[in-house]
C-alpha cells in the first residue's frame, strides 16, 4: 500500500446497505490548522444511512462518497501552525463527513482528548450523541428540578441524554416503542417510562408528570408534533433533533402561545467551524469530567468491524440496537 | 353616586359591540400590596375584542364581564404594606381585565411611573404594546445589526416594536396589507416595507434581505406560519403573540432544521405577578427613559369617549386604525 493512500466505506450509489464498499481513497490533504488522524473506530449514526440513501448530502467542501461523523484515534501528524497536538496524542471528535476512514484531516478545534481510561470503541461512541445531547438540552434549557421527555431513549442521542438530565438533577422520563429499550435504559437513571404504542403519549407523560415536560428531545418529527406540544409543561420547549417520522406537521398554534411554549429545530453537521469548535471547548469542560469520574459512560450495543459496514447500517435500520454501533478497523 | 360605585363598560353578554354598556359596578377591594387608581385613560385591544365575542374569558380570580387590558390615572390610596405609590401619583401599567372602568386595584408591582411630560392619553397607549413589543423582541434574542420583520406595522404593537427595533441599532422591515399604513409606518423608522398582498411575503422580504429575519413578531398564526419560517434568516426567531389568522397550520419542520430556527408563542395576559412585575421593572428601566428622551412615542390613532365603546370596537375592527386608541373618561 503507497503512503498517501487510504482505506475508507465508499458509498457507490444512492441505495441500500449495499451501496457500501470497503475502498482504497487518497489520504486527506492536512492544511496548516488540521491534524491528519489515524482513526481506530468510528461511531455509526443515522444519518449515516440517509447519506448512503440520498437524502442527507455532505455540505460542501466535504468529502461526498465517505459517510461517518465521529471518530477516535491518534495524531499522526499535525499542521504548521497546530499547537494544541502532537503526534501520539489520543484524540476524538465529530467532523461533517469522511469518518469511516482509516485517515482524517481535522481543525485541531474540533478535536478533544480521549480520556485515559477509555478504548478507542468506546470513545468513538462519544463524541456526536454526547455533543447532540448536550447541546439540545442546552438548547432548552435544562435546569435542575426539571423534567425531560427524551424519545427513543434507547438511542445513542437518547442514552447520553438520559445521563446528562439525571447528572444535571433533572428528572428523564424516556419514551421507547419498545419496552425492552425503556427497561435497559432504567439503569442510566431513567424515572420514568412512556411506552409508545399508538403515538399517544402525552397522556401517560401526564400520568406521571402531571404539568407535562420541561424539554422534550425529539428525534422523530412530523409523527410526534402536535403530541409534543401536548405533552409540554408551560413554558416548555420541543427540541426537534430528527425527523424520521416525516417533514411537515400541523402545529397546534393555540397551545403553543397558551403555554408560551417553543419550538426549535437544530442540526451539527451544518455548522459552522467556529461553533463546532466552541461546542467542543464546552464538551471538554462540561461533559468529559464526567466520564473520569464515572458519572458518564459510553453506551454501545456493538462493535463491528468495519468490513462489516453493510451488516451494520441493517442493524442499525433494524431498529433493535441499544445505545451505539462502533465500526472499528 | 355612592362613594363605593365606580363607573365600567361592561360586557353584557357574548356578541358584537352591542353588547358593551356603561354601567355603575362595585368599585373594587384595595388588598394590602394593591394601589387604587382613579383611571382616567385606558388603551383598547384586539383582546378586548376577542373577549366581548366569548373567545377570550378573563384568567381566574379576574373580573369577568370588565374588559381591558392597561389604563393610566391618579392613585386614590393605597393598601397596608404599599410603600412606592402614594395618593396624587400618576401611574399606567397592564392588568388581565377590568381597565375600562374609573377604579382599579392593582397590585404595586404592576405599575410604572407616568413620565412628567407625558398626558394620561398617551401613558394609556404605553403599557401593553411596549411591554407585549419589549417582551417579544427580548424573546427573540434581538441585537444590534438584526432584521426584524414585524406584521401589521400599523398596529399598536407594530408600532412600538419598529421604534424599539430602530432603538437598539437594528433594522425594522414592516408589513401590511395597506400601502397608507407603511407609508405611515416609515416615519417611526421602518427600513424597508413588505406590501402583503397575497400572503406570500417571503420572496418580497429576501428581495431586500437576502439571508432573511432574524426575527419576526407575527399576530397572524396560522395564515402565515409556513411563510414565515420561509422568511427566517438562518438561526432566526419567530415570535407568535397573536392568532388573529387561525390557530393551527403546517409547520415545515425540515425548513425549521435545516435553518436551526425556532418558534415561540407567547402571551402576556396569563403570566403570574412574580413575570409581570419582573417585566414592569425591565420596562421601567430600559424603555421609559426612552419617551423622556423622544426617542419613543406613543402612537394614538385617537382618543375616543369611553361612552363611545362600542364605536371604538367596531373602529378597530375595520382594520383602518392605525396605533393606538384610547378611551378617556
Amino acid at each position: 500500500m503507497r503512503e498517501s493512500v487510504a482505506r475508507a466505506v465508499r458509498i457507490i450509489g444512492a441505495g441500500g446497505p449495499e451501496v457500501l464498499a470497503i475502498a482504497e481513497v487518497d489520504e486527506p490533504t492536512c492544511g496548516s490548522k488540521d491534524v491528519l488522524v489515524d482513526i481506530a473506530a468510528a461511531g455509526l449514526n443515522r444519518a449515516d444511512c440517509l447519506q448512503r440513501r440520498g437524502f442527507y448530502p455532505a455540505p460542501k467542501g466535504v468529502v461526498a462518497d465517505i459517510p461517518g461523523l465521529e471518530f477516535a484515534g491518534t495524531v499522526l501528524g499535525v499542521g504548521d501552525t497546530v499547537s494544541r497536538w502532537a503526534p501520539g496524542d489520543r484524540v476524538m471528535g465529530i467532523c461533517a463527513g469522511g469518518a469511516m476512514s482509516t485517515r482524517i484531516a481535522a481543525n485541531e478545534d474540533t478535536l478533544l482528548p480521549v480520556p485515559e481510561s477509555m478504548s478507542f470503541t468506546d470513545a468513538a461512541a462519544v463524541p456526536e450523541v454526547f455533543m447532540t445531547a448536550y447541546d439540545a438540552l442546552a438548547q432548552g434549557g435544562l435546569r435542575a428540578g426539571h423534567s425531560v421527555l427524551i424519545h427513543a431513549a434507547g438511542s445513542g442521542v437518547g442514552t447520553a441524554a438520559i445521563q446528562l438530565v439525571k447528572r444535571a438533577g433533572a428528572i428523564a422520563v424516556g419514551s421507547s416503542r419498545s419496552d425492552d429499550k425503556l427497561v435497559k435504559a432504567k439503569s442510566l437513571g431513567l424515572s420514568e417510562s412512556v411506552l409508545v404504542t399508538d403515538k399517544l403519549f402525552a397522556k401517560k407523560l401526564k400520568a406521571c408528570h402531571g404539568k407535562g415536560a420541561d424539554i422534550i428531545l425529539d428525534f422523530v418529527g412530523a409523527a410526534y408534533l402536535s403530541e409534543n406540544i401536548k405533552a409540554l409543561a408551560p413554558q416548555g420547549t420541543l427540541v426537534v433533533i430528527g425527523l424520521l417520522g416525516g417533514v411537515s406537521a400541523e402545529l397546534p398554534l393555540g397551545l403553543l402561545l397558551a403555554k408560551r411554549a417553543r419550538v426549535i429545530g437544530t442540526v451539527l453537521r451544518s455548522r459552522s467551524l467556529a461553533e463546532k469548535s466552541s461546542l467542543t471547548r464546552e464538551l471538554a469542560d462540561n461533559v468529559l469530567p464526567g466520564f473520569e469520574t464515572g458519572e458518564l459512560v459510553p453506551v454501545i450495543d456493538r462493535v463491528m468491524s468495519m468490513e462489516d459496514i453493510a451488516e451494520a447500517h441493517r442493524f442499525l435500520e433494524s431498529n433493535a440496537s441499544f445505545g451505539k454501533i462502533v465500526m472499528a478497523w
